[in-house]
């Protein structure tokens, strides 16, 4: 099955799998209800879900395990775009090409929705049906989603953020920023679907905490190159907002060429931990080339 | 030993716990860290955390199997107060007689530091020590919080709470409003201490829900009495700010006397769920009272 073919399938049956969880909530608040699904079901690429997915089948491990940890890791992702884009923070009224959730309906209830998303991650690890193998992870699970969601993970990554605007900060730092702003939660889609295989050597999955953090590092350079070199229409939000923000990107901190190599090199990085790995990783070095090669 | 002395050794547990929990958090974002210190331990009646000692003490549980519960609770109570506070929802400057959370700190902050506890609530749940006996219940008491605390809980109740503004609603869809929004968390603070108890019957299992959300509902009804009758200073924030924000309470609904008299039916309602139990509820009973006489 080619990537494009794969990747589609991931996102179909994730879009289908969360209407289905919005579908079982009742009518009590219908706005917030509707604000939810519109965070969740406004498009995105699906990335994490992808991970899971791709890791987990490529380790044997159930489809049918791999729902739960995709569909969390979503709503975990789709509530933070939701917060990140509310005046407060970075004022985006622009998100895949589609009002953001604020503008489409209001702060109170994107502020509301955000929260309920979050609270709705938890609510699916505990409740998905999981196999008995899986069902023993479940806690597992639900350890790894809130340390790469909270002050250690993803929060925490976006309150350096908020701390480095407007500063001047050095590579280090900003590979801290992005390891717990993004990074966290796409380890977390390779660690959630490592832990429902079966078997997995030590070997195999510190190359895939590698993996991770290399594939999750080089998706912030790519943002941050297309912040700079991508045009609004395709990224579907307006080009140049990290430079009006005065936001520490690589291309500040590297120059654009300078962000160019080092997304080189982590390319590179990342397929060799691939390579390493006893398994078949065709779909995931597809994956790397797509995360890398993305221009949106 | 009296429900003062009682309530404050209750608010000293919490408190310590509390800042030990904040203490584990490293220093990358140290104002996020301090706005999530300053939320969890501004003040507070630790009602929920009360509640869960009291009843779990009543039925038997061991007190340090309680702590768990007890501190995320009061963890995900403590986000919702910041994220109600906010300028797009309620937009509050006091609580507490103290400066909200955005306006100690700043907005962005202030939203993030609601996720990030949101988010320790369940990291509490899942890593907090627990007897062997409490283990085996962990996943349980995740699927309580959750529960509570999502759109079919708490962000639920605040969501029908911001779509009934303005708007003359029943009583009844008053009173589903209130049973998320204060009310599930309360509920949760009982079941949650119930099934950390061994061997707890049927019956007592559905007198303590009674009593919980009688509880919760009287909580909420005196609420909106002292908005009416309170004073700024005790109550810590401006008196008639309901009414000012033109919401849904019982004295609008039944008028200040017949709210007043419905309080003390549900008091009477309580206190007969308590007696029908078979523990010894007196400290139970002395927190019925607190609720119901509260000044603040």
């Amino acid at each position: 099955m080619t990537f494009d073919i794969l990747q589609k399938r991931v996102h179909q049956r994730v879009d289908a799998l969360l209407q289905a969880q919005i579908n079982t909530l009742d009518e009590h608040a219908p706005r917030l209800k509707s604000a939810m699904q519109y965070a969740l079901l406004m498009g995105g690429k699906r990335m994490r879900p992808f991970l899971v997915y791709a890791v987990g089948e490529a380790l044997g491990g159930e489809q049918s395990d791999l729902d739960a940890p995709a569909l969390a890791l979503e709503c975990i992702h789709a509530y933070s775009l939701v917060h990140d884009d509310l005046p407060a923070m970075d004022d985006d009224d622009l998100r895949r090409g589609h009002p953001t959730c604020h503008i489409q309906f209001d702060e109170a209830n994107a502020i509301l929705a955000g929260d309920a998303l979050q609270t709705l991650a938890f609510d699916i690890i505990v409740n998905y049906p999981l196999s008995d193998f899986a069902n023993v992870q479940r806690i597992e699970l639900v350890r790894i989603l809130s340390q790469a969601s909270g002050y250690d993970g993803m929060c925490g990554g976006q309150g350096i953020d908020l701390e480095s605007t407007n500063k001047l900060i050095s590579q280090a730092q900003l590979e801290l920023l992005h390891s717990k702003k993004t990074g966290a939660l796409i380890t977390a889609a390779v660690t959630m679907a490592s832990v429902l295989c079966p078997s997995v050597s030590d070997e195999s999955k510190m190359l895939l905490q590698q993996y991770a953090s290399t594939i999750g590092l080089a998706f912030q350079v790519q943002d941050d190159i297309l912040d700079v070199v991508g045009d609004s229409k395709t990224l579907g939000k307006p080009q140049g907002s990290d430079q009006e923000q005065n936001k520490s990107t690589y291309p500040a901190l590297l120059g654009l060429e300078g962000a160019q190599a080092y997304l080189a090199q982590l390319h590179q990085e990342a397929l060799q931990a691939l390579t390493a790995l006893p398994y078949n990783t065709q779909v995931l070095k597809s994956f790397t080339d797509f995360v890398i090669h993305r221009n949106h």
